[in-house]
């Protein structure tokens, strides 16, 4: 369900807070009482395994116990419909204009003051990282094979795209150990420590909603199947990556970390951004193809706090606007083999970059593969990451008539 | 442990089977009592749930309903010291000079006869597919990449591999449905079902070990946390992987399905059949080490019933000492970025081939890319895979002095 504009909640939300009551985002997080589901309103939480333990979901169809666990799983596992049922419970005991509800989270205590601490909010099934930003795959096709045509023949075609290592996907906040890793060397390979580390900014969807997941997903269909969204830092060691990459593709030059935002935002809080995807040529083969051809209107930034630095600096701004391939056309082609997907798969869009230098999504763009380096105001430059540096990424909707919602944030600092 | 040679059980082992009392694989097994774990003895199966709920296990460290789960995952998270202890009690019950193990299983009615069905026997968490035989990459890249070196110049220096998708991975028995895709066409790319569709002979290997699993592993203590092994058929579409692989790797070319046998033979049981590893060179930088070089001696074979024959014809016969890259330099590679891994991760080996055409473990090799199709005795012919064909595949190991093993089938039929 969307959430009117007028609406406000009797929670305190802070003004141009993240989570005002026309997001609702879900995570997981833990304080004395344990490990559980929320969902954050401004600053505080709503706790969602005491709000299920005293009844508030006891009219939808979520299995006992959905919301005491470490992941979002349970509630994935279900249809779309479920989703909207879920969220409008939550919705009802929020609202500033429902008594009941209000003295009814107050009885029950079941609104929690933040910060807590958050966990990772989904297990993540399988793993995608696309390559959808056509400004970005002609960059690194610039820099990696200079002599021949950057954007290859078959990526106009297909969403290109490839899987990642579900099992190092890590909550914003965890610490993000510089890789070591063969590197090419004067006289062969040598084994060290990355030194060209680099962050991707990138816009992730989790899949879920119950059944008939096993087989192709049609366009039109595929946004059934999109729970929610969250942001994504692509960690990448360049040189491992350039060293071992071919014929393969990239394995342990990105295998180490991902780090995901630690609030998923519902599919549905994000239908007031909803905007035109961009033209598409030559047009796609039908099973790419739909009228229902949309894309997100999410400004994106991507900030550096440079080590010893308290303050932090601008990377890039950019928009979600700039993809090339949508959503919904990547889980159409991932499932037009026939594969099927799980609830807590994670598809990544692949790096967000625009057409100018303060667009790029990437330090290898920003500095042109490290040929450029990036100064700060402070008088300290980057070509790539260095121990102690903390990238932060951001996201945030806006629209005319709109309650402007933002990602939270999506952390990382550097440590040897 | 070891089992000594001598040894034998007083449940029916027919002869030339592959579970003889020295072998002992673990799967999942499901009849009209539900789903659970079991060990394979001849052609029956101690039932490990049930044995379990009588106490056979009460001295070793497992978590209450290890066995009584669909996966085996839980007896993957113990360390390599618990499974010796599981495997030690499952041997007590079941070696004919015991006669109380005997009395044991008889009055709990421990030992079901067989066939039953078989279950996937892991949760995976992670699919890795390595690229580790010198002959199929050398093999592929004369196909794939003409006008260059075959063999890539990392191909030396580390295991090349890539994430495959964990989702579709099934076992053995499983239909295999022929995928569509995106394929060159004479004016631009079209969709439709493969026309190049292939088999890979492959092995795997599963991991697990306990804790100190997020740290890198060392070539020397790999196999700590290598669990067992399983056969694997990386089902492959030539043409969409063809079209879609540059510059990302395989991606729908090969997540359609990946099978797995579905007894997982545990390395304890192939400690007779270990064989000094092939030389490498040059030799692999440090990490990649070690004098505990060992390779594993075991016989390959595939066969292909073509759809409408009653008839098995062989197709290779090859030997896994052909790899050049060893299962403990795989997992080291895999967590020297320090990458993680999972009790239930899985890790292929590429596809086994041996020098000649015969010894060739896929399709596309076998018919040098279609042009020199591969005749059988009944007069059919295949360049690729038709609907209806089976492919099965078997491993064996024999070794002096040792009761030879086997892994059960692989098997998996073309469907439309």
């Amino acid at each position: 369900m969307m959430i009117d504009a007028a609406t406000r909640s009797w929670v305190e939300v802070p003004e141009g807070s993240d989570f005002p009551i026309q997001n609702l985002p879900y995570g997981v997080f833990v304080d004395a009482s344990g490990v559980r589901c929320g969902v954050a309103i401004g600053d505080s939480i709503l706790d969602l395994a005491r709000a299920e333990a005293v009844g508030l979901f006891a009219t939808t169809e979520l299995d006992r116990d959905t919301f005491r666990r470490d992941d979002l799983n349970g509630l994935l596992q279900h249809s779309r419909g479920v989703w909207s049922a879920v969220r409008s419970r939550i919705v009802s005991v929020l609202d500033a204009s429902n008594r009941a509800g209000r003295e009814f989270c107050e009885a029950h205590d079941l609104v929690i003051a933040g910060p807590v601490q958050m966990r990772m909010p989904i297990r993540v099934g399988d793993y995608v990282d696309f390559y959808s930003s056509e400004q970005h795959a002609t960059n690194l096709g610039k820099m990696f094979r200079p002599d021949s045509e950057p954007l290859l023949p078959n990526w106009r075609h297909l969403p290109v795209g490839y899987h990642g290592r579900s099992g190092t996907v890590v909550v914003s906040g965890t610490p993000i150990k510089r890789p070591h890793g063969q590197l090419r060397g004067s006289s062969g390979p040598v084994f060290g420590p990355s030194q060209r580390l680099d962050m991707e900014l990138e816009v992730g969807f989790i899949t879920g909603g119950g059944p008939g997941i096993g087989t192709p997903i049609s366009v039109e269909d595929a946004e059934h199947h999109i729970f929610g969204l969250c942001l994504v830092n692509d960690w990448s060691a360049r040189d491992i990556q350039a060293w071992e990459y071919v014929p393969l593709g990239p394995f342990l030059g990105k295998s180490f970390a991902t780090t995901i935002s630690p609030w998923i935002v519902p599919l549905e809080a994000l239908e007031p951004f909803r905007v035109p995807a961009g033209d598409q040529e030559p047009v796609p083969l039908p099973y790419l193809s739909s009228d229902h051809h949309i894309g997100l209107d999410l400004d994106l930034s991507v900030e550096i706090t440079p080590a010893g630095s308290a303050e932090a600096f601008d990377l890039t701004r950019t928009s979600f606007t700039n993809m090339y391939w949508t959503m919904a056309q990547q889980l159409a082609h991932i499932t037009a083999n026939g594969a099927t997907i799980r609830p807590g798969d994670l598809f990544a869009s692949g790096t967000v970059s625009g057409q100018t230098r303060d667009e790029f999504g990437s330090l290898i763009e920003i500095t042109w593969n490290g040929t450029n380096p990036i100064e700060f105001p402070d008088g300290s430059s980057r070509t790539f990451l260095h121990d102690g540096d903390t990238v932060t990424i951001r996201g945030r909707c806006t629209a005319d008539g709109a309650v402007s919602i933002g990602f939270g944030a999506c952390v990382g600092t550097i440590v040897r």
